[in-house]
């Protein structure tokens, strides 16, 4: 278990709708004293029932916490940061779970907040929403983004522990424009191809024959069309140029198949499946090599962070961070081993 | 149990990789007697390994059957339709499982076997390929198309019962252009979004930091492209117009939500999602009611023909079909009760 200096880590968690009603239940599950926060009283009553305390009082949630969860929706971020910062301790560590990481790293960086500001995205959910639709486990082996800083390592190094221990998640390492540009392309531009499914259909003529043939394609093509629809846009737009500019490469690939159909040439047909096929190969068997990284504590911080940045940049992550007799130590895994030092 | 007159419907199974392997082998489970063949040598040995004989010689294996099923590859089905007519009995009725009908079933027009020959196509499958990933109960549950012709009724009829007997699939009954309408909006255009997502990520800077960070949403949006490469350019060659046609009505809405995010707009944007949510929740909470109908077995065909195609248009399907003195009982469902008689 994660310790602070003098007794066991305090968490809140603020905002607790699926990812972070997710979040409180897993750190109260793993005896991490928790206490929850949410907009919403019906929220908050359903909380208490699970025996975390849920104060009517935003101040009241963080005033004594090491670290506090921001997941309320992405436009209420900037807003919940100035008051939990207000609120909480000075030593308190504030990390967020919004789906783009570029906006409110930059408010944190305007407002000087990022010693202990860390921007994070867990990368799991369903298309449910609410603390009812809860999942302890839903971090279990998914990616966990923290964002590193230089003057926030040690707030970083924090979360990392915590994140792993608590959730069995893989952190990844990453810059907040590399974030929002990657997950244009994983997570985003795959919503909008759902979107533009299920928006085809529903204004097709053959809407209903289409939703009596629907076989697995087609679920699996249209499930996240069924998150809630301001969840969505709210995602969309925090991170829209990056979006548009990943949807036009996947039109434009788009093109090139139609392309093909209409030319009759069945050879680059045949080819771009190949290589589409493998990509879906690597997804499914990614062959990834464990190695160790020993930094000062106090020493060159650029060290630590380019070390962390190329990981994430390379398609690898974190199991382990421990802060020991002035030195840092990670374990890392990287789909081609180690990076030459 | 379907029976013919005189004794027990035999079948057999021409072509058994994934889709023909799990109806051999679910035929063989429910103690119809089935013979196979597949061109491939290991494939027969394979297949007589499961205690189904497997004669080396096409001609063999379908010379004394009541129904045949057709399971080989698409550019196969036309040639392969020919021989099997060619050495079946006068009175076996034949049936494919290709995933589009139009061309098939002209050329079943053209060489006058529209009375023996019923197009289907079940909706059922995985990215796995061969005999040895064959599943008998691929297709419970799942929507399998049967394509009615006036003057095949009587093969229409037999073959409903069997893969309601025996599969305990859906079957729902269109003709080969609406099928092939329909299928390019609820499986081919899918494919191609899921090719044109993993084709772009194959080519994009960010590749390996994509796979890292790949969930759910990228997860679904490319599993298709994990098909066999030529299986799937087959499937899409043989739809390609219906195709080009329902991927420019994704595309034009994939150009909406770009505008919607170049331009501010989130209300348009929310509005989508929620169109698009709609679609699919109506896709995972479809409210059936069934009905039932009859018509003489020697009466206006036109009229049983009518109620089936409507039937498939709007959604439904049959899940009963019994002939029995002189009259075809039908049980459907559809999404909106009994049609209008």
């Amino acid at each position: 278990m994660v310790d602070r200096p003098g007794g066991q880590l305090r968490a809140a968690v603020v905002g607790t709708g699926l990812i972070g009603g997710s979040i409180l239940l897993r750190l109260h599950e793993s005896g991490v004293p928790v206490t929850g926060w949410d907009p919403d009283g019906a929220t908050r009553v359903e909380g208490r029932r699970h025996g975390v305390p849920f104060p009517d009082d935003l101040g009241e949630a963080v005033r004594d916490r090491d670290v506090v969860f921001l997941c309320g929706p992405l436009p209420t971020l900037p807003e919940t940061l100035l008051t939990v910062t207000k609120y909480a301790p000075d030593g308190c560590v504030v990390t967020d779970v919004g789906s783009t990481k570029g906006s409110v790293s930059a408010f944190a960086v305007e407002h000087g907040l990022t010693d202990r500001f860390v921007p994070g995205h867990p990368m799991a959910g369903t298309e449910r929403s609410g603390l009812t639709a809860a999942v302890p486990a839903l971090f279990e082996g998914a990616a966990w983004v923290l964002c590193p800083a230089a003057e926030g390592l040690p707030a970083f190094r924090l979360l990392v522990d915590l994140v792993l221990d608590v959730f069995a998640a893989r952190v990844v390492p990453m810059t907040p424009s590399g974030h929002d540009s990657v997950v244009a392309l994983s997570s985003h531009v795959p919503h909008l191809l759902a979107g533009g499914l299920a928006g085809a259909v529903a204004g097709s003529a053959v809407r209903d024959a289409v939703l009596g043939l629907a076989a697995g394609s087609f679920r699996d093509g249209t499930r996240v069309a069924g998150t809630p629809a301001k969840r969505t846009a709210d995602m969309l737009f925090n991170n829209r140029e990056q979006v548009v500019r990943q949807l036009d490469q996947v039109t434009a690939v788009l093109g090139e198949l139609a392309e093909a159909l209409r030319g009759d040439d069945m050879d680059a047909l045949v080819g771009h499946y190949r290589r589409a096929g493998e990509v879906r190969a690597a997804l499914l068997d990614r062959d990834l090599h464990p190695h160790h990284r020993d930094f000062p504590v106090d020493g060159d911080r650029a060290a630590e962070l380019a070390y962390l940045l190329e990981l994430g940049a390379a398609g690898g992550y974190l199991t382990r961070c421990r802060v020991d007799a002035g030195s840092v130590s990670y374990t890392g895994h990287r789909p081609d081993g180690p990076a030459a030092s």
